[in-house]
């Protein structure tokens, strides 16, 4: 199972309709994996954002989180809708585009525009499927530091992400601390909980169980099991908000209607809700990509790596790090960014802490918080001050 | 939708080969249904342990929850394994079978003798499928004052549940107060919460997204929807346990192997322990009496049916309640039970409260806990002092 494999790779199917940046990686020697493969040359795609002045030294990479991609700031090419962090990234924002040269690129495994199991194997001239390999965070942060290299840039001002993207900023700070000046992982955890590999196991039951799954092989019977990556979907959704944001937003509102339907409709508002948010996203995902990604979140556990010591992580790192949780997060709650909190303190890292009060959940970071935004922006000048990074353009 | 409707129904599906008594109820006039309705005759499968004293003063009506039935106490006569509360119901133990009649009955629109969706129609001679009425809490309860009638029992000593089985405690005592001495309302709400209906969404749609389940008509089809059962079973089941208990009981330990594969079987001892859980459940339950029950369940809003005054549900109850909590319950978090209690509080009802330590989450009803057994026991013991009753037959 571990035995060496070299995967070439293209990114054939999603990548020619898509807008944006792609960069051919390992061209030259294929870039090994955690599962004993080894996969190139493949497509890293990802956008960027302001400019990268003379020195390379205002570079903010953004990882992104499971379902994410990266469109930061425009209008997703698929939905429309504003890009996901388009009320944290840009002009004036606490990520400034003005200021920073801001990087995202879809991880590897994704399914908008990197090469992921939707696309062509050259030795088959057909889709993956699932004898893609299993990856993991490793693997992910192991190609786009292959983007940072291909870019020409040496050191990253910062590494920032939330969730799974926090995963890959702390992944990030660990493997290459030479190349990361700041860290800044948001409601993210060193490792899965058991609850949270639960989760992920239904939705994945869920996609396996549609028939139109076709052992990962749907690609050649031209259907998607819709149902089943809507349904995971859907339950994962649920984790993403708190009761309270939840009861707040729709309580036992009925839709559309004065009184039950004594039926199976959507009577309930949060139904219709949840019923939107599964039938629009198999629009824009793949369903294997939704088995890969999550599966290396399962896998991800950074302190297992380094004997069972999470702070073996980070010995004599010279990184500076802040980390935020939200007080309502149920899916990465502050106990698990406080333990990373405390590996750090046992090197004696440079480490800032802070739980943001909110009711909203773990989508939290993804919204407008002003309390996260204000200390997203203060972490940031004080890095760049220390850093010696000229102000804003707009002000220089 | 709400056009009266005579529906005759008989048990014919299930019920000959399931031990225990059951009733034809509604027999000389349909019993009316909160959608409009009218259901009758219909077959109610019950069991009962311990003996009903002279006075027919000793009967506990015990109701159960979502995926519950009535074999208390015996072993399942499907899975073979111990009946769900056989820690709590017995000779000695809390709800003492030499002292107490106990009855517990199959819900109405269940699959474990009672009338439910997979019983043949009369109308059609087929089973109802989807054309089953929408059931409620209120007709479950219904259905039992019937079979409570037939067993000419005039006061209940005590209706005594979990979960879905306490929102049924509090529909008799809030419907039937005149037929009700004590009630024991455990780990459950007046009304479903947002969350709550959320999942339930989840699990009907993985049932009904499965193509066996053929619009609610797969049993014409010689069929089960197995697939989306499963998963739906899956999904409930995390929110049954505790993020600690998860924890404690798996971790992150691999299962039957000593390092990751690499794919998407169940490396993690939690993914094996989910699968069993979803794979066994569907040997014992029908899929449509899960899309109805959990209907059910999101329907109840007892507060709903007196003009949104919860208070007014108990007004002038002679009723004495119990209820009880479990501290890491985020199913039926703690704030719920309260606010039942508050509710009894404004209309001066005898009534106990306790919140009990523990962190198994909501299964904690169905555990070995010490302390819920002793306030249990306690309870009881209290309740049938001020009732009169005689000691235990050992003791008498």
């Amino acid at each position: 199972m571990n035995a060496p494999l070299h995967i070439r790779a293209t990114a054939a199917t999603a990548g020619p309709t898509l807008p944006g940046h792609a960069a051919l990686l390992a061209a030259d020697e294929p870039m090994p994996l955690d599962n004993g493969a080894r996969i190139g040359p493949f497509t890293c795609a990802y956008q960027t954002y302001g400019t990268l002045n003379a020195e390379r030294s205002n570079a903010i990479l953004v990882c992104h989180a499971l379902t994410g991609d990266q469109y930061l700031v425009e209008d997703h090419p698929v939905t429309g809708k504003p890009g996901w962090w388009s009320l944290t990234v840009g002009p004036g924002l606490p990520i400034d585009t003005d200021r920073y040269f801001v990087i995202c690129a879809n991880v590897l495994g994704g399914c908008m525009g990197t090469t992921g199991p939707q696309d062509l194997d050259p030795a088959t001239g057909k889709p993956f499927g699932n004898q893609f390999p299993v990856i993991t965070v490793g693997d992910m942060v192991r190609a786009q530091k292959l983007l940072i290299d291909h870019l020409g840039i040496d050191k990253l001002f910062c590494v920032v992400g939330g969730s799974m993207g926090g995963m890959q900023v702390l992944q990030w700070a660990s493997a290459y601390p030479e190349r990361v000046y700041g860290a800044l992982p948001i409601a993210t955890a060193a490792r899965h909980s058991t609850q949270n590999i639960a989760f992920h196991e239904v939705g994945r039951q869920a996609i396996m169980a549609d028939p139109e799954w076709h052992g990962g092989d749907y690609y050649a019977h031209g259907v998607r099991p819709t149902g089943g990556l809507a349904v995971a979907r859907m339950a994962a959704h649920i984790t993403y908000l708190s009761e309270a944001a939840l009861h707040r937003k729709f309580g036992r509102n009925l839709q559309d209607r004065s009184v039950l339907s004594y039926g199976f409709d959507a009577d309930f508002q949060v139904e219709s809700y949840l019923r939107h948010q599964g039938f629009t996203f198999v629009d824009r995902f793949d369903a294997n990509s939704y088995l890969y990604i999550t599966r290396a979140m399962d896998y991800f556990d950074l302190a297992n790596e380094h004997g069972g010591v999470l702070a073996d992580a980070f010995r004599d790192t010279p990184v500076r790090y802040c980390l935020m949780s939200f007080s309502s997060d149920w899916l990465f709650p502050t106990a698990g960014n406080r333990a990373v909190v405390h590996a750090l303190n046992a090197v004696a890292a440079n480490v800032s802490f802070v739980e943001i009060e909110s009711d909203k959940g773990h989508d939290a970071f993804l919204l407008d918080e002003p309390e996260f935004h204000r200390l997203l922006r203060g972490f940031l000048n004080g890095l760049a001050e220390h850093r010696g990074l000229a102000p804003a353009a707009a002000e220089a």
